[in-house]
């Protein structure tokens, strides 16, 4: 089958690759209509993490089940599924609290938890842009999708990562109606967290971005953008919130976050929320930071002076002051996908507005190259491996 | 009236104070019978804040009311009480939603939250280690104590902070029956949570420090000490948790935490803690960190050469990767006052076993200094302005 | 002053009664400018309750501060203000924890808890269908409105009950977004319910009537209407969710439940949740039951022939077979109304589209009289003693 | 192999079956070592369900695994397992919220919800008061036991319903440290909430009964026992209260609830936690209730009158006026059974304190005879099919 492979930074190739089978009874083969190129492939393709050469890119997988293992029950060959980008067991201490976003089964570092698609230090597991896709316990790890599924493939492929991702960014910072809620970034998780804000009644949503296009999009469903080149969102915020500050917030930007300048300081973002958001407030991090940074330099090596190394400097005094609450870490896909699956199937949510482009799979070369330059327009880019859309 | 003011740097000193009077219907005057040093006035005594000379120390307080202003309808002449830490007006949006910790009447600065009697940049209050003490909106800020009130004092007053403080670490952690717990510090604040994580049914609790005569005071109530010049916590943990971690951890230190030879490094307890709990586990932090310390040249101004002036190197992307949840800040002390006045009141808690010393007021000084030395045994000292105990 | 008195069964007049007062430093004195008739009043003016001939009715007010107590502090006179219909103290156990609907202080009967204005069995306070009122606790029991308070009355004076309590329903049954909610009752509180469940994101809402002018105002916000005449909620329900019931339910009728022909049964609306929600589903209950009904003969003495007179015979063990939960009882409305006060400031809320009747309080009878009879169209009767509007 | 068959209302015979064999790759078959009779076993036993004759009774199960399916992946033969009561897939819309108890794979009956081993309206499934059992999806539904397992069989049985049940009973009913509870039925599951709430700290639990045997277990483990024939639970918990009530309550009786003259009444016991239970308390009802009982005739033909059949008279009027919260329904076992096995395994809990008898499987219709007239002294009885104990 056709694949997109990781080369080295800044290098994907679409080449042959093996066809996966069932490996397992619970297993199932998913054939790939519909995946994404995320924001998190990004640290990989840029050569920021271990990611290995030679493997397959890809957790937002969409596609029709094509052969189930024998244990499989509730899987049935022609079915539309979504995948979590999670790879969960389903019976392990973590799985069985919901917390399949750290799996102690499928991960196979013992000191770690945790597995995921194609994914840096989430598991040996291949990805999902490429035709087929092993799915490891396929009944506990597969959405089943309706009659709508093919035509709408586009909003239903977002419940893989991005629409759960920036849900859980809001469920985190306890985002409730009424609210005033701030998000850092206007990528599409943090549009997604935007959107999640509004359809769960937020009363004021600020979106922080410097770049045009994505705070265009931001506006679109009626989120304020704040671009930072232009304006200091603890101006904006104050003056809007008579001095108390947003309720709550969500960081949808990671340890690459930088100003428009391209200086990179993993803090930035985070000491922007403790600063911006109430006392007492919540915040909700899901943009992706590491415990030991290859590339990032700048702002780790000089605190490493004082002992720092992989440490970021954070306000600390000024949160426990505040006396903030912060939640962290990837999205347990499965506690949101059902409900967000219904929204979508009943016409109240569409979050393939942030797809800028569909491309087939060969072109998932030039979708990496323009999506990382984070050239004008691309938002968010869509490959179907099966030559639709 | 005589009273413990602060007259600079390590010094404290008895002296004669105006009585405080009724300055508002809702106020009444509480006649001190007991009143603790805590270890956060010692932040103040050292000079490490911004607390005024000549200024009355004391926010852990009990005693009797002398007399009620005209609005006062709960409380009567008579009764014993004793005052939660934070002076809270009962009907802003914060204290309406329980977070009396924060709340925005009774804290004159505009852009910060929160009160307390005799307490750096929280109001302009008189502390309570004197022999009277107005308190505002009294039929909020006192619970009414029973019968067994005079003779109990030294188990109610922990009602005052400690005791609920280190209960809301607990909560912020999420403590529940079977977990295993950890707790970094066993002064008064961290031999509470380890008592109130022993109340929950906790399975374990480790508690992690230098002081033996702390240590021995934890193990007391059944918790299992960790000596840190012998043994590191992590690796403690580990083996007792099939390398897993701690269920969830309370930081009850702050920011001039140090190690043995006195080296002070403000993310030391923190980053511990990150380390030693385990994938999606809960932190609570209670230990006290400031956003500019005036003396914290050490661990602060190396960052700064990295603009990082007044921040804590935090290994966040540990706690990223790890899916952490943190809770920060000073405790709404009305939230479990009284269920824990019930508890020692039946009999099943019986706090002041932390107590070391019981001194009259004029020996203030003499406890302030042995207590900020953490002199061998001086674990908590308790003051009574009337001479009693 | 004048105001709407009670004078026994479906007899109201306006009559002079005497100005209120200031009686304790916390009280203010609010002139009244809008007013509602809720369904609640309803109970009271059929003789259903324990109401007293000669007293005031009202509990959802709005208006202006014309004079505050010494005690008072955040209130000032001028400022419009509405005002939850729960009267509370702030400061007793119940109040602390945000149960202001059921504040030990202002009841003045030991064995119950809560109070209101102008309403059976709730303390002795008059209501706000008058020119004045007296506010007990006015800085803890007043809500400040903005610039926009006097144009927008309609909507605000909402958040007095109707609003919050739809919400409280919304709350107790647990709506998020996606949820699948049916709510029994297209009264103005059933409205309201389903109001905050469109805001909250639910993926659809059915609302069970039999007044074809309420269904279609329910229809008017996106809820579904379910004319019970014509169609069985069952088995509308069933179908459209494959079999397995609502995701969640509120009750929004009371004890006075009836069939189109007026038979009245106490267990219609309760037993009919239990049947169309799903098993562990929630069901929040916030139509008004009593615990002895002096008027529904029908549906108690019956049963009363098995020692069960004042008992309401419901699916117990069908209820337990599900496995769902059920939580009860008047709304706190200071836990809601920022948040909806602020929806309605934003232009995110705007529940007067309830309104079908605003009528000077010399017509006060009037509108009782066709609120009372459904009269087709009369969905819900505002005052204006002020005479504006 | 040799089973207790149910032959007929009062009739258990021990009796040759074929042995259980893998029937699905997630399978495992486990030789039975330890199994109870549950207080849940008689409603059938007593005919009173639809329960089938021939079928093996069950769902206290504890042993050895001894084959597992090819697709089992975490247990291993030789391992000791106790099997929580309700089998679930772990996979289904309510297993994956951690709702195992209402499992929609396993039971058959598609207006249904959830499954058990040897129960009546839970699926198919053979009990395992035999000498071996099927496991359904084995690696979810068999928690793994250290190596105390065999020594300790006694407690850890306990994990497979009562503890955890009687467990849930609190969670539904939020206990919390210092709380006052009161727990109606002192059976098996009546002892296991009282203990949990002792566990959690709770302030005073009292458990209402009428056998003095059962009753005086409570005491041992410092519950206070409120023995009904001589006191009234309401008088003795009003005046312990200042009248306000329990803060909280747990049903653990059940439909056959009766006078101490065996009089049944299915209301009894809800009725009086909504007596006894403050005004805004929780409850907890874990007691079986059933839609239609085949023998109910005093508490549901009466008020059939009224078509009431199948209801129970609740005083409903009283609930909502206090604003109770009422939870229902079948412990989720998996939600605590790793958390208790924790605190057996640490010594901090030790359930089988409920024992009074270890029996051999031939001795079954013995036990169940004795533990169904509720002999005095037949607290808890437990059947060794492997002649153990």
């Amino acid at each position: 089958m056709k694949a997109a492979v990781y080369e080295g930074p800044r290098n994907v190739t679409v080449e042959e690759k093996p066809d996966p089978r069932i490996e397992h009874p619970c297993d199932a083969i998913v054939k790939i209509t519909t995946t994404n190129i995320c924001g998190s492939d990004l640290h990989m393709y840029e050569g920021r993490t271990s990611f290995e050469k030679g493997r397959i890119f890809g957790h937002e997988n969409l596609g029709q089940v094509v052969e189930v293992g024998s244990a499989v029950r509730k899987l049935k060959v022609g079915m539309y599924v979504v995948l979590p980008f999670n790879i969960a067991c389903g019976f392990c201490k973590q799985c069985e609290r919901g917390l399949t976003n750290y799996c102690l089964t499928m991960q196979p570092e013992p000191s770690a938890a945790g597995a995921a698609y194609g994914f840096a230090d989430m598991g040996p597991y291949q990805g999902g842009q490429a035709e087929f896709l092993r799915v490891p316990y396929a009944d506990f790890n597969a959405l089943r999708l309706g009659e709508d599924a093919e035509e709408r493939q586009t909003d239903y492929v977002m419940l893989a990562d991005i629409f759960p991702t920036g849900y859980h960014a809001t469920e985190m910072a306890g985002v409730k109606p009424g609210d005033q809620t701030v998000i850092y970034g206007a990528g599409p998780v943090g549009l997604m967290a935007a959107y999640s804000a509004v359809i769960k009644g937020a009363g004021r949503v600020w979106v922080c971005d410097f770049h045009t296009d994505r705070l265009r999009k931001a506006e679109e469903i009626g989120a304020m953008p704040i671009d930072m080149r232009e304006q200091d969102p603890g101006e904006v915020i104050k003056e809007a919130t008579l001095g108390l500050g947003a309720d709550n917030g969500c960081e949808c930007v990671g340890y690459q976050a930088h100003d428009p300048s391209g200086h990179e300081d993993a803090s930035r973002t985070v000491n922007g929320l403790i600063e911006n958001v109430r006392f007492t407030g919540c915040i909700g991090v899901v943009g992706v930071f590491v415990p030991e940074d290859p590339g990032g330099r700048e702002a780790q090596l000089q605190i490493g002076d004082f002992e720092a190394k992989g440490k970021v400097p954070i306000d600390w005094g000024k949160l426990w002051f505040k006396g903030q609450k912060i939640g962290t870490g990837q999205a347990p896909v499965k506690r949101y996908n059902r409900r967000l699956r219904d929204l979508i199937a009943g016409g109240k949510a569409k979050p393939s507005w942030v797809v800028s482009h569909e491309l087939p799979l060969d072109q998932a070369p030039d979708g990496y190259d323009h999506f990382d330059r984070r050239d004008e327009g691309w938002t968010k880019v869509i490959l179907h491996p099966d030559g639709s859309g």
